[in-house]
């Protein structure tokens, strides 16, 4: 049995690195709080004994060894960077559990089958690099180190600039790091296990999410004596493309769609915009359904440019397509589920995850617990003590269940 | 007659304080490059005789004696500040040209009834410190110190503290300087003159601007995992305000608005908006026409903000109502204009200007050259060499026609 008072106060004391006044965490990944909760994850996984090693793009894995050598370890793991303004379990609650995890098999001497690893994947948030899931991207072949390490933060830093500013660059190469099957457990982040009374989501996939950029040109020119039929302003252009955005997911069941950063050239408020450029997240669990609002904004960007007389252009600048889980893993989850007497349901996740990019490249699951209202991405982001114990719990059953069938053969 | 060659080179020269890679000019108020040329500013009007001096806001009053030393000063000016992305002519042709009319004075030995004077105003454009014209407006009573001293810009720096940073805080009370009557020469910024070929524009007055801050507050969430009916996304409330400040000038034939600046937060490509903030920009030669755009916008606001689910303030921070000049230094320019032969017509002015907070305190009028497309506000931004040298023409001619209507009483 797991400690979920060890847990919680773990989860509480590393909230402390890029704690904010809000009760949230900013520790955008490979800052210098990305670097101090690092610190501590080696720290304490070498602590119980495990090797801890770090390849080309930051993913950390601490291995405690199996009965078998030969066989690829279990991992458990996820990430423990946030949002700039994100809350204290949003992907640490997957780290710290499977800490848990790995201190309770080391108080109780349990020898396993195969070797079972931790991972703390890096940059999953996506916010400070495009894409999210990168440091598990990289693992599973999907991006290379090259790619990674080209990324740019909004100040123009690159991700290779970043990672060696906190030597947090290690030796192993990318992906040489051997998985056997990969158990993530992470709050649900939407309303569904909680709003149905349910302890533990099943994860059976994870929706399709494509990420754009946009650029709107115009003309940058007075905003006291252009005459209005004389403008062509980016910002009105955006504005619209914005509601087109927001329109065309309200149109199709199923699909969100959001625009998250926008910025104008020059941003003065008395000069009409020359310049404008946003982002667009759109997801859907039906990769034609995708396609179908991706053609619909694409329409929609050209009549608002013409209307506008801008400019504008929409950059696919990355494609998660849907992934479904491992059914054999799967079945260790609900096992494990079943057997602690949780009520739980299958669900699919709305959210990217670094278990997203590991299917891939090896048997892998994923374990919901509730969030309150459903809220994340959000300081005020929320989940109980008993929910995340639990959610521990239910990852160590797992992981041993299916460490029993592999030995079993 | 001025040297319009002396005058081209001096624009020219200047232009390279704070000169961008695209022809224009980021010389922020109150930056680096501003003390830089306000030095320039200095010692050039000192070279002539002239004694310059430096309020508490920073406006910088350089005179030229006169017959009569109980008389207030005849005033040309305008201001050396700019965009961030501005151009090599608005405001700073009519300090430049003011200084040629200096040197054509002085190469004379001219002697006036009045002093004259140059003055170059504090934060004209209002870009980095809002509201424009501040440096007028504070001499002209519209603002006090305290107040000019309390603005920020974007990076949380104030006003009183930029000031002091380039040490242009001066030791004349704001509103002390006495100055009898003000010319300013200005571009167009518009498209007017050059539509209708017209060298010179009598500027009969100046329309009024009303600035907003708009501040819309949602709730950040998870782009992936909230459901669309579950949002209270900030963004597209601030986009469709936007759209509804267009649309609200584009009814009302001689308005115009703009949206110069929006930002959002957090701004992660994955969070859905908590907060957005936008300024607005409103304009009419009609107070009565500005009344009603900015109630149909309250309104809009409040029909988006219960369609988003969001809430909205607006707020108005700046109100410059219209103005009429005086018809004596109407009558001047008119006659300048005239006795030189150029084209002329008049017209109201789209953009704001010193001389619109000047009129208060004295009589005022101003005198427009064309500027190539009507662009302004833009690093292309261009003045012919041709128009540039009437414009100082015609400006030294009306202070030297007001002035001897005041020698004749
Ligand atoms: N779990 C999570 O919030 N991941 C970030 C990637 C995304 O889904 O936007
Ligand atoms: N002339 C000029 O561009 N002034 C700036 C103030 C305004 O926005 O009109």
């Amino acid at each position: 049995s797991i400690d979920a008072k060890r847990l919680w106060n773990d989860l509480m004391e590393t909230a402390r690195i890029g704690g904010t006044a809000r009760g949230g965490i900013r520790r955008l990944t490979l800052s210098e709080e990305d670097r101090r909760v690092r610190d501590w994850f080696k720290a304490e996984c070498e602590k119980l004994g495990c090797t801890v090693q770090v390849d080309e793009v930051g993913n950390m894995f601490a291995t405690r060894p199996g009965r078998d050598g030969t066989l690829p370890p279990i991992a458990m793991g996820s990430h423990l960077d946030t949002q700039p303004t994100g809350g204290k379990f949003d992907g640490v609650l997957g780290v710290l559990a499977g800490l848990e995890c790995l201190r309770t098999l080391h108080a109780a001497d349990y020898e396993t089958h195969a070797p079972i690893m931790l991972v703390n994947w890096t940059n999953e948030e996506g916010s400070r690099f495009a894409p999210a899931m990168l440091g598990s991207g990289v693992h599973a072949g999907v991006f290379d180190r090259a790619y990674a390490d080209s990324r740019l933060d909004s100040e123009g830093t690159s991700f290779a600039h970043a990672i060696e500013a906190i030597s947090y660059r290690g030796d192993v190469p990318a992906g040489a790091t051997r998985i056997g099957a990969m158990f993530e457990l992470h709050i649900e982040q939407g309303p569904i296990l909680e709003a149905e009374g349910d302890t533990i989501g099943v994860v059976t996939g994870v929706q399709g999410m494509r990420w754009y950029d946009v650029e709107i040109g115009g003309r940058e020119s007075h905003a006291g004596s252009t005459p209005m039929a004389m403008r062509r302003d980016a910002l009105p252009a955006a504005a619209a493309l914005v509601l087109a955005v927001q329109g065309a997911a309200r149109a199709c069941p199923g699909a969100v769609a959001t625009v998250g950063t926008i910025a104008v050239h020059p941003g003065s408020r008395n000069v009409i915009p020359g310049a404008a450029s946003l982002s667009v997240d759109l997801r859907h669990p039906d990769a034609g359904a995708l396609d179908g609002i991706e053609a619909a904004i694409e329409q929609a960007l050209a009549a608002i440019c013409t209307e506008q007389g801008v400019s504008g252009t929409l950059r696919r600048i990355w494609d998660s397509p849907p992934v479904p889980f491992d059914p054999r893993c799967l079945a260790s989850v609900r096992h494990a589920a079943g057997s602690l007497g949780y009520r739980m349901r299958e669900i699919t996740s709305g959210a990217g995850h670094d278990a997203a990019y590991i299917a891939r490249v090896a048997p892998t699951a994923m374990i919901f617990v509730p969030c309150a209202g459903g809220l994340s991405h959000n300081e005020a982001e929320e989940a109980s003590f008993g929910d995340c114990g639990a959610g521990a719990q239910v990852l160590l059953r797992a992981v041993l269940d299916y460490d029993r069938r592999l030995a079993e053969g």
